[in-house]
């Protein structure tokens, strides 16, 4: 790789990769105010695109304002056709499959529930001890009210579940298998093909968390042969706090499977009101209650984002900007005391980086004081979120020598 | 009352009852485009608050584009804050108890789960069949998936459930009573503090759904002894749409009653990423996953609104308001056919009325050409949903004479 320099740590370094980078003008389509402030947190907050702040301004006060009730007449759709725009640029899923609806915890409750209650002579559910807490914790509440059991893996701390870790824990008692794509802390790539074929020939149903790997990574959830997913779009999707979340249903899989929360927003003929549930054909049986309006139009502006730039440009920019900083750490904060928390091989890494120090929390915090803004995973971590759409090499230049100026003193 | 006057159908009436009323500034605060769109449907989707849109644009484009990540430090309470307002200022409810969370519909189905979860002898949930239908969906799913079976009970269409039909169906296999406050279709006002007392007795416990209530009547649940509610905020209290919905789990009741959605907004300690789940003390166990912020942002505002008004004088008025209609009905639409499928008594009835009428789907339909939105609810219901903050006693006078038109063509 180019940037794989001996000079990478001079600065002009960072300048030539700018000039050189495909996505650079992306970064003027985000409110980005003055150069002063790094932001290394795109992972747990993706930055405000312009678009979207407009499309916000309309759906507010021309949609809601003006048109009020009527507008629902082109609101109605928008769940599952921002979700079809999301299958396609980004989640290599088919028309029909994704839908944008609640938050990414209750859709991760809705389809685990869901799995189970489709395996029911099955006891046991698969995951991995670093998993996101938010699906452990999820899981633990299902397993203890559903009489179900979690296997818990303990993978490599940096490389993340292995199809043999999963391998070894599955028999015919396995009704689920749930993971991560990409590891919130380490960025580790987990092998979505290898273990959903793994699962699917054990009986068992998959279920990947895809927050952290979408918009980031290349995901193919049609060719992986992964049964469902969730994932966040507030983060590399760019579609604000606490944004709407998403979920796919392989399309086999959906007269099989079945929503527990029966909402009035997954009834057919919704406003016919009528007495017992009969819940649309498809994925849009998965909506719960009235979609937030807002949200998932901000979700529908973050994925045009990444459907212009491609997912293949994002994914090389992410794996180039780790790289680069994987570069920067080598030669400057190795010989501080830190430490890689992140696969140093770019194609098993999605676009973070933790580097890991033993007063990492302390440094993450003086970093905010240094115009650095980065988050601290625990014990040790320091994770730089490298969003391919906003950030510059520059910034990753400048983050990292202020924390390697910080870490001296 | 003084508007039970025989001259009501003279438009000099409803100028003067415009003059008289104190909350007549309120509509100014609103985005109101125009005189000519008579718009009787806050009942569905209240009007944008003029403050609403400006506290969007800042939580988007400052708060979200300018602090980024850094907002958390603001926005991680304000689920229990604005809850803790809405407690006070329309639910009649205390601190601590009340929060602002997911949907109506996926919060019904964690407090009607975890008050089964708390019953578990006990096999049968009582409800009603002019219950709002996503509720009676979210039940139906439960009783399926949990063993249970739901008790109809067949009320009045226009007076409601009444004590005696849930104490007919009430014994010690009751594990929960749940019904609206306020019925969505006729307005009736249901006895809270009376079937509250009965479910309690029996052993079962109560869950209430205030949608059209909230906003819009004198809600008090700690006075009534309801255990458990759930409700809307973008009708009456005008968050917008999709807004987050609300909960209220009685104090007493939050050491027993577990949320079943154990997500990580709902753990202690949450960004220590601990192995276990161990939630927060209090209400915030009931969030989820994380809270849309711009949503919980302008329900914060709207509530602003309803304790400025007061709830008494917001009662008042829609007690007024909809006796005019009532008049008005009665002088112009009875002759025509029409028939009133609310209570006449303003004291068991909410802020909308419905009128019925054979052809109301096409008259409903054909009111919007004439700039008039109301709605239409099966079989024959048209409902005149009349914002206290908002409908001015001239825009019941102008709709209600479009509607006499139309349907005297």
């Amino acid at each position: 790789m180019a940037i794989l320099d001996p000079a990478a740590a001079d600065p002009a370094r960072a300048e030539a990769l700018d000039a050189a980078d495909p996505l650079r003008a992306f970064r003027d389509r985000f409110a980005v105010r003055g150069p002063d402030l790094i932001y290394l947190d795109g992972n747990s907050l993706g930055r405000l695109p312009l678009e979207s702040a407009a499309r916000l301004r309309t759906v507010v006060e021309d949609e809601w304002g003006g048109e009020l009730i009527r507008a629902w007449d082109h609101w109605l759709d928008l769940p599952v056709r921002v979700g079809d725009r999301l299958a396609a640029a980004v989640l290599g899923a088919r028309p029909g499959e994704v839908v944008v609806s609640d938050s990414t915890t209750v859709n991760f409750y809705k389809l685990a529930l869901a799995a189970l209650d489709a395996r029911p002579g099955r006891r046991a559910i698969v995951t991995d001890r670093a998993n996101f807490p938010t699906d452990r914790y999820v899981l633990e509440g299902l397993a203890r009210g559903h009489g179900r059991e979690i296997r818990w893996i303990d993978p490599d701390p940096i490389d993340g579940p292995q199809p043999a870790d999963v391998e070894a824990v599955l028999d015919g008692d396995v009704a689920l298998v749930t993971l991560s794509l990409v590891n919130y802390r380490s960025a580790a790539i987990a092998d979505m093909a290898a273990i959903s074929t793994l699962a699917r020939a054990a009986g068992a149903l998959s279920l990947w968390d895809l927050s952290h790997a979408a918009g980031s990574v290349e995901v193919d959830l049609e060719t992986a042969g992964a049964d469902l997913a969730v994932g966040c779009t507030y983060k590399y999707l760019n579609a604000g706090p606490g944004a709407p979340a998403f979920l796919y249903v392989r399309s086999a899989l959906q007269g099989e499977l079945r929503n527990p929360i029966q909402g009035w927003f997954g009834q057919r003929d919704q406003f016919a009101m009528g007495p017992a549930y009969a819940p649309l054909a498809g994925i849009a049986s998965w909506l719960t209650g009235t979609p937030t309006v807002p949200g998932v139009a901000a979700v529908e502006e973050g994925v045009r984002l990444s459907e212009e730039a491609t997912i293949s440009a994002i994914r090389a920019k992410a794996a180039a900007l780790t790289t680069y900083a994987i570069e920067l750490h080598d030669a400057w904060l190795e010989p501080l005391g830190f430490s890689v928390g992140s696969p140093r091989d770019p194609a098993r890494r999605g676009a973070h980086v933790a580097v890991r120090h033993p007063e990492g929390r302390r440094l993450s915090q003086a970093l905010l004081e240094e115009r650095v803004v980065t988050d601290f995973r625990e014990p040790d971590s320091i994770r730089l979120g490298l969003s391919p759409l906003t950030t510059s090499y520059r910034d990753v230049w400048t983050g990292l020598s202020r924390l390697r100026d910080l870490a001296d003193r």
